[in-house]
């Protein structure tokens, strides 16, 4: 076991790159933000950021008590350590940003995406400590998924694997940001559950407040703040996410058979408005020999830190 | 390395168990095969095979020469060693038959489904050597599958990971043997394309050499004899089936990104007139991050040996 006592977390995301020293409590005990963009190139974006760790690291007793660095990040590749064409940030082309910030810092650094990162925090420090298998199901802006079997992340041939929000549920489907049609995630994440509500709008007479809402303004929150004063719409909207996110998880089960699903992110916090649809949905729909098995979960990382506490978490996996 | 140079596998069907006594050049130098029903009880059943399997093990130079012996069977529990409540075999309950031929043999024993057997057959001596990630797709009576994931099968919390061919990819579609509805293996095992031929003739006027079977014995082959002949029916239900292996590909591709997919079983002998429409269905829907990765291959092993081989390549893994 390493006597190094910290790890830090980067959490990259589109507008604040947020860095976090975390010590083996879980707690962030130093915190910082840089503006993701307006550096110009990555080299500049690093050398900025380094800067502002610096005073830092140096407050925890400087860098050799560092054990390495995680980033979560965009369209990130654990095993070539590159954000590869990112089209949310400005950098183009392949930026081998784990070995910058490694050269800058004189630490191990790994990096992987979003959704990878809350896998390895939630198997670290949340609901699946312990477990060997699971998967972590993001719902945000879209639907993001880190598979864990036999106690490793599933990175794939390519460091790609794990897109469980473009597993095709709905054969010529709704159209998705990826071109095809049909995704999980134009019905289960945030912006999916927004066009549920619109359709659920155009095909229902009933009366609901969310037709008192802008259709462009109208958010899973919306949804899920009138569920819970008993719009019936919005209750509707919440049993058919929950029921397809049950049935593509159903379907998952056949793949990896985990111990758990654990559900993250913002939709999630409509707790048992939306779980209650899940689990109903999955035991109906999986097969006999994994009924009664796999737990369906919420996500136990505070939503506020996990991105940093995530990434953070790599750095404990480095040897 | 160890300098044991034989391995036993074990292909324990439901009418015949037959064994081969397999080298590191994957060649079964003995074989053997006992009826698998009408021993009475398991410890039977095992006290005859070992009775039978003796003399074998005595011409290669004894026990001592042996490494461990594999089994792939129905519903067999990898973690557990047992055989659980196989509908095809005459024993009720779980059946712990590693442990017994472990005790029998003196020799390490290690039991898995056949699918995956196949999976570490075609790692060891077949089409997926040097690979670490890929999925072999069984095509018999049923859809199977064994799943490859940083070198390591993926056996899941339970051991029952890997049931690919009971992803649901038509909802309240054809009636599965497992009781649900729209399974893989209702449209793709060989079953499931004679079903699809009687489907194809009840929804086409086309004349076609299928309508001359009779309804009940009419089988996959006859669709892959006719599609060689060129009968456009049969040309259809080929392109059909392939589509649907295509598409569900794309969506395993999401999961765990793998390297190939390799294709085992009856219906692959079609070779390219099914192959070729699975890959075609694979390109056009598969994430744009996967696309132009993963081979979709046929499985390098002897059809008529390869269940042993499999079986005896599980020996190889064992320390």
């Amino acid at each position: 076991m390493s006597k190094k006592t910290y790890v830090i977390g980067l959490d990259l995301g589109g507008t604040n790159s947020v860095f976090g020293i975390v010590n083996k409590s879980a707690e962030i005990v130093q915190s910082v933000s840089v503006p993701t963009k307006g550096h110009g190139t990555a080299e500049a974006y690093v050398k900025n950021c380094v800067e502002a760790l610096n005073p830092l690291i140096k407050k925890v007793g400087g860098i050799e008590k560092i054990q390495a660095m995680g980033i979560g990040a965009p369209n990130a590749n654990y095993y070539s350590g590159c954000i590869e064409d990112a089209p949310n940030l400005e950098w183009r082309g392949n930026v081998p940003l784990a070995k910058m910030f490694q050269e800058a810092l004189g630490i191990p650094v790994v990096l992987t995406n979003d959704a990878n990162a809350a896998a390895i925090g939630e198997m670290t420090y949340g609901a699946a400590r312990g477990m060997k298998n699971f998967i972590e199901i993001t719902l945000g802006t879209g639907v993001g998924s880190g598979i864990v079997v036999n106690g490793q992340l599933v990175y794939g041939s390519d460091g790609f694997a794990g897109e469980l929000g473009h597993v095709i549920i709905e054969k010529n489907g709704r159209d998705c940001g990826c071109g095809r049609k049909g995704c999980l995630e134009c019905y289960c994440s945030g912006t999916g559950i927004a066009r549920s509500a619109l359709e659920k709008l155009s095909m229902s007479r009933k009366p609901s407040v969310l037709r008192e809402k802008l259709s462009s303004a109208l958010e899973a929150k919306d949804v899920h703040f009138a569920a819970q004063e008993g719009d019936e719409l919005a209750l509707e909207i919440m049993a058919d996410t929950g029921r397809r996110l049950g049935e593509a998880c159903a379907n998952f089960a056949a793949f990896s058979s985990p111990e758990a699903f654990i559900f993250f992110g913002g939709p999630t916090k409509a707790g048992e408005l939306l779980m209650s649809h899940i689990r109903n949905a999955y035991d109906e729909n999986v097969l006999f020999v994994y009924k009664g098995k796999a737990k369906i979960l919420l996500s136990e990382l505070d939503g506020a830190s996990a991105a940093v506490l995530g990434a953070s978490a790599l750095g404990w996996e480095v040897q």
